[in-house]
């Protein structure tokens, strides 16, 4: 009896040539399959939600496989943490009914990207965050991200070699500071119903030119209106960006729930509960 | 003419066999020597305010050292920067009075230790937090931190080869929530005149056994009471900790302010600059 089987997952894309199975290279998709066949013993094929580039790293990426296995969702998640590198950690297993697919019955992405605007770069997080140094015109990225909002033809943001066409739905498109290890940063938040190849770190690239004055926001219109990519600025570097959360059709609303980790709801939940049990 | 020049930096412990100079083995101390030889010529020793343990990070460490150059307090932390790899980081670089040590002037060391609760380790910090999973007695853990601030004899959290009387004053000993990459962590803080040897890292380990109810509050009393290393829990791991901020002595008031890295006030400072510019 097959059984569709979800994998919510985390990785440090440092160390791996993108999610996607190559021919050379570790790939988040290969050391996943290799741990999956170790395990149960069947190769397949897991499709992901996402691809990632070499270097981007996700908080929650989703993938599904049909599988054979009787094993309980809670020991796939346990032996597959066992069995993959520190790099790559599973958060929990889901059995989903058979028209779910990690891909299709997606309905929206969110992705963030850390820029750190301090003085000197961080150390600790030089794999983490993209080192852009003072100063950022907030104000004018904040200006230029919210004419992403809506239904657009995003081609001017597209990366070589994209099949299909270019319209996508950006639900949300902003800007905040953050902090991280004691580290002043600019967060720029992206979710649209799908992205486009390297579409967020060509956004990214071209949104720094407007913190850094050199292109201002009625540039950016006229860039993003073009949908023209030469028109748009450099493809930002992989390692500030995070696939951050895949949200789901609502028919699939348990899964929905737990792909999104919050942290905040999560330690509140768990004080309560803490509380409860003295 | 002789110069006192003192510099703050962070730095990644996982690739350092710690902060000193060793024979064997690449440390902060031998980095940093290296790159001030080859940017000034100069072959000295550098001051430590604190040693950390191999795996053990800093977020403002401060080091000083006697040297003869001329260049610019700017251009050596910018030189340093590219002279050294991207796990080590120069913040700023100081001129001091001649009175000024970067150890014996120091009056107050913070650290921080981080703690992931989340029932899945981090991909992403799996060498910046400890993993220890649910569940954990926070309020037990906040009780027990509050009987080590004041002057007490820390004989019990001492590690071996400790040279010296143990007596210390812990100026502030607490447990907070917090969130890292969007996993929720519970953050350790710790503050004294000085640190004995594997003292935070004997405290934390002995500190898990206590939210992890395997140890009562009372316990913890008791083992803290008895100076007897013996009594105490295992040495947690050193990848979880980071020293925070060093604090002088006020005739060095310039310097004490700037090593107090808040990302919070910086934020705000750089926003209200920016809108200025406008």
């Amino acid at each position: 009896m097959s059984r569709t089987i979800a994998l919510c997952f985390e990785y440090d894309g440092t160390a791996f040539c993108g999610s996607q199975w190559q021919t050379d290279g570790r790939s988040v998709q290969g050391e996943l399959e290799t741990a999956w066949r170790r395990l149960t013993g069947e190769t397949l094929r897991w499709t992901f939600a996402g691809r990632t580039d070499a270097g981007v790293h996700a908080l929650a990426q989703v993938a599904h496989c049909q599988s054979e296995t009787r094993h309980s969702l809670d020991t796939l998640a346990r032996a597959l943490n066992a069995l993959t590198a520190a790099d790559l950690t599973i958060h929990e297993a889901w059995e989903l009914p058979g028209n779910f697919h990690a891909r299709f019955s997606a309905r929206q992405r969110s992705y963030r990207y850390l820029l750190d605007i301090s003085p000197s770069p961080s150390a600790l997080l030089h794999e983490r965050v993209l080192a852009v140094g003072l100063p950022l015109d907030i104000a004018a990225m904040a200006q230029a991200l919210e004419l992403l909002v809506g239904e657009h033809d995003f081609a001017a943001f597209t990366g070589a070699g994209q099949v299909g066409g270019t319209l996508r739905t950006c639900s949300a498109a902003s800007i905040a500071p953050g902090e991280l290890l004691g580290r002043p940063l600019v967060t720029v938040n992206l979710s649209a119903n799908a992205f486009l190849k390297h579409m967020i770190r060509n956004i990214v690239g071209t949104l720094l030119l407007v913190g850094q004055g050199r292109l201002d926001v009625a540039g950016w219109a006229a860039v993003f209106a073009s949908r023209d990519r030469r028109q748009a600025g450099p493809t930002a570097p992989p390692h500030g960006l995070y696939l951050e959360t895949i949200s789901y059709d609502p028919m699939f609303a348990p899964l929905e729930a737990s792909t999104r980790w919050d942290g905040k709801t999560y330690w509140r939940t768990y004080q309560e509960s803490s509380k409860a049990a003295r």
